[in-house]
């Protein structure tokens, strides 16, 4: 069967060769040939950016349609084409360009999504307005709103300030035959000669702390046109948000700049994907944003002071709407940009995406949802009642404070694995030397020495276990991970018994955040029907070792789901459905938010949680029968 | 008895003395001795113009609260009076500094008044916030909402984004004592610290083609605070509506230049208001704006081109409120600018404004009101029914293509009788030395030579006049109103037969348009129960000549009302009452429109007005009895 031959392909300039079967994608066949290439969108044939160079044209698949719209002529010509969408035919050699190498930072810039029949906020409707005469001398405006009422039934119909401006000309300029695009079926925010009514766009925009993510979504059909990611620059004034807020609050010029900053780069990633799709930008009429309530102050230039100062108030909870030009967004001037409402000054409108993404609030089920980060938001319940809170978890698992600690990003190990002679295991992402260790490779590691037993329950490193990787260093034990041979920087990769405790703190800070829910809403771990993870852990997170330390309740695996970056599942979800926006503020108002700083369990929560897997070893039967088994 | 008294008063520096009684204002007694004081409220001490300056500080009566309102403390201790708010007690000398000389062009800045209860569109609201705490974490904008509701009930309350960006740092001002101000209740368009209830400001801006007026008011109480007026400074670009309507549509740069001198005028208009009354004007929280059609375009940048072409439709209709910010008016930012409704591309926001200040809708008594400027606005009707037009009187009655014709500034005459010996009387604005004749000279120029049969029904002049002062010159028969030796100029004024035909003309488009209207709505002079005349005429027309000339039907004088600037006065209406306002929307939408060019009786019914009065004696009973008995 000629599907079954075994072909050849070499890649460059890795000069990794491997031998796989006709039909396989390019994009499967490098995977397996440990070459890494870029993409957002899996290999949907979306985000484009798994741009591959052949030599031999016809040893690939024919051209698809998404390769067709992702790559310009003059790319085509060049022998361009999409990783994920070429199949290899015969023996070919594969270029991979330097912007299709593996990003340098992993960003979390999808996550799962529920199907959702399209229903936006938005509409384009198409309309031929008689002309005026001396007999019939009504208003450019009265005639336009006459032919959209014949067509629909709307009431209180306005028209934004600067479509009317220019709407006695637009009408003209096509023969009285226009478009109006109508906002929330109350406004009319734009008015196009002719008949655009195909070209609806829209965009969804997640802020996060560390980075920003976006799609560009054609709002008639609900799909996603492109995905695009980029670092947050406000980094550059505090990786957390307390620095940035503290900077803020000094002048009130520091807010605007941090305003300016994601505004830029939600314009950058908008432009951008309006670039490799061709859409133009004067065609997305609605951004919905989330991000973490200081996100969402700081993206809007709201006085974020008073939220990072006891009770944690913040200026507003509910959804709001800004025209697009008057925060500078760079898509239709007169379009609107929506944020998602907040639960409170650290459960932000993205634990509300994430709420409404995953569903845990219509249904029966409890669920426990954990989205984990420097601020871990954690909701508990179900369509009756939900409670949320919000733990300070820290920067440990993004690498901060950790002696060898690093983002998840190329040359970071993210796996370990340690053998019964006490040897170690390790992948790193894009598969270079080591450089450090980031936060599941952490979890990994105080798993293994807790299952070897090179660490006890409270995390102490026995100082007797014999093997050359554990040893002292400046009075504090440590265990090497990697040798000064094998790694990057030709130094030893360890783990510090201080590094330990930093996780030990952040698993309790978000084990001790989970159990005082469940203990507010009276319910065991056996109640827990699903436990969601969201959040930039992404799948690369042990889920066996997440049990062992007790980050997460002790549940059977298989109701533990990742779902990833469902905030900006969620606000893709309120951009193309009105329904789904109003669940978005009903979840708001509805889900209750606990304090933990006033819950008066807290403290001793926290302390027993400090163990591994836990304190109490009736909360984790499992971890408690492998220790009975050890 | 004291008050019966005749002290003497000399002004400087006219050097005028008069023989006055004790307890005259100063402003009176200066009208008697033909010294003009500046004035735009008529007297009321509400303006502050009519500033003089007093030797003898007690030979005035003592400051009202006026004075101490409007004049500073430094101006008082330098003798700084108003006129017309100060009385004579003793002989005294006056000065007339040159600021309150009379204005060089006089601008109707007022109009007839009724009564209206205060009840605006923006309110004031001052609320203690309970403050937060870890048992009470609203945020700050749901604090305040709970705080308001709790006072009254609203529905749908919005925020401004702008003020929403500094409500946190607001409310902790004062400790979470605030005031806040709704627009038309659903609005927060502003939030002070501490209580601010009582400044609650409001302007009335009427955009005439030549001529802003502003006038300041009192929200709270509907008090008139001051009146501001200036040349509207689009006068650059063209004296009438259609050259500056073509400028505009040459280039959408001199769109925006329009507006944008407009605006600035207005800025200076509000400036100048808040400076004299000492008030913030970020305490202003709403203007509303009428004016006609074009004016109303190019107010708000809106292309006014289609409007000047036939069928002339206008951008729209209805009632619009935009935030002062966009318009960069400087009033409080997130204040509003509400322009009232327009009826047509020619009879504007302005002409609305007319039939709400003069009640002709709501009585049940048949009307005709008649805006007489460039483009005179005619309505005929009652509550039951109204039916409005407008005609071309053209640039005439302002003085132009008439020969000695000038608009009604100083030096201009604006009264004329001529005796039996053919002899003629005048009188000038300012009392000065002639330099031509306004409008108001040329009705009674034309009435008086047609009185003393110099010119017959046709107003052919008739050369067998026996008098010097009917010549020839350049071949046209002219007739002298003013010789050289009483003039500024040293030329003689006259009137030509070219410019009794162009009153002709100009009186006949006024007259064709209320005949049309009358026949339309098959009434006669006899049901109408009052004739309104506004605009810039004002108080300053004949009115037994305006009928003998044929201008306006043939009713008994006191039939007929001079009522001003109504379009300022319903400007002001609106502004101060939710009611008005709605009133005002109701008019626009209930008065018909009759585009006199679609009807096909027009031209005769001009044509036969061009005699006078009229070519059906007919319909002008009096004159016909006059002309009998002559
Ligand atoms: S991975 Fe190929 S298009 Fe995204
Ligand atoms: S005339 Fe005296 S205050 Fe206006």
């Amino acid at each position: 069967m000629a599907s079954s031959k075994n072909l050849d392909i070499l890649f460059e300039p890795q000069a990794k060769k491997i031998r796989t079967l006709k039909g396989t994608t390019v994009f499967q066949a490098a995977k397996d040939a440990g070459v890494e290439i870029r993409s957002e969108c899996g290999g949907k044939g979306l985000c484009g950016k798994c741009r591959i160079i052949v030599k031999k044209p016809d040893s690939l698949s024919e051209l698809t349609e998404s390769e067709k719209r992702l790559l310009s002529m003059s790319e085509i010509n060049e022998g361009y084409r999409l990783a994920c969408q070429a199949r290899v035919l015969e023996d070919t050699v594969v270029v991979i360009p330097p912007e299709s190498s593996f990003e340098l930072r992993r960003i979390q810039a999808t996550g799962k999504e529920r199907f959702l029949e399209p229903k936006p906020t938005v509409e384009k409707i198409f309309v031929s307005l008689p002309k005026p005469s001396l007999s019939d001398i009504r208003p450019d405006y009265e005639r336009l709103l006459n032919a959209l009422e014949a067509i629909k039934k709307f009431e209180g119909l306005e028209i934004d300030y600067d479509v009317l401006k220019g709407l006695p000309d637009i009408i003209r300029q096509s023969n009285f035959k226009v478009t109006a695009t109508l906002w929330d079926e109350h406004k009319i925010i734009a008015v196009e000669p002719g008949n655009t009514s195909e070209e609806l766009f829209g965009f969804a925009v997640d802020i996060g702390t560390s980075k920003i993510v976006g799609h560009l979504v054609n709002l008639a059909t609900g799909e996603t046109l492109d995905i695009e990611s980029l670092e947050n620059p406000q980094l550059a004034y505090g990786e957390d948000i307390i620095t940035r807020i503290t900077f803020a609050t000094a002048d009130p010029k520091n807010l605007r700049s941090l305003q300016t900053l994601v505004v830029e780069a939600i314009n950058k990633i908008i432009n951008g994907a309006c670039k490799r799709t061709k859409k133009d930008s004067n065609k997305i009429y609605e951004i919905v944003v989330v991000g973490n309530t200081a996100m969402h102050h700081l993206f809007l230039g709201i006085q974020p002071k008073y939220m990072a100062l006891s009770p944690f108030t913040p200026a507003i909870k509910t959804r709001l709407s800004i025209k697009a030009g008057e925060l500078n967004l760079r898509i239709n001037p007169s379009g609107i940009v929506t944020v998602l409402p907040v639960i409170a000054g650290f459960v932000g409108a993205d634990a509300v995406a994430d709420v409404l993404a995953t569903g845990v609030c219509d249904s029966n089920d409890i669920s426990l949802l954990i989205d984990i980060g420097t601020n871990t938001e954690i909701f508990i319940g179900n369509s009756e009642d939900m409670l949320s809170c919000s733990c300070a978890s820290g920067p440990a698992f993004e690498g901060f404070r950790i002696k060898h600690g690093m983002k998840a990003v190329t040359g970071a190990i993210e796996k370990i694995r340690i053998d019964s002679n006490l040897e170690v295991e390790y992948e790193t992402i894009g598969r270079e030397k080591p450089i450090g260790l980031c936060g599941s490779a952490m979890i990994d590691t105080v798993a293994e020495m807790f299952r070897h037993k090179i660490i006890d329950r409270s995390g102490k490193i026995n100082r007797d276990i014999k093997t050359p990787r554990l040893r002292k260093s400046n009075g504090e034990l440590e265990f090497v991970i990697a040798w000064g041979d094998e790694t990057k920087t030709k130094k030893d990769i360890t783990v510090t018994q201080k590094d330990i405790r930093e996780i030990q703190l952040a698993k309790a800070a978000i084990y001790a955040g989970c159990s005082i829910l469940m203990k507010r809403k009276k319910l065991k771990e056996k109640d827990i029907a699903k436990i969601f993870i969201a959040g930039a852990f992404g799948n690369y997170l042990n889920l066996e070792n997440a049990k062992i330390v007790g980050l997460i309740p002790d549940v059977p695996l298989e109701k533990v789901e990742f779902v990833g970056n469902t905030a900006i599942v969620g606000a893709k979800m309120a951009l193309i459905s009105k329904e789904a926006r109003k669940r978005a503020d009903e979840i708001a108002k509805k889900v209750r938010y606990l304090e933990l700083a006033a819950d008066p369990s807290f403290e001793k929560e926290f302390l027993k949680a400090t163990l591994i897997p836990h304190k109490s070893l009736n909360r984790f039967p499992s971890i408690r029968r492998f220790l009975r088994s050890g």
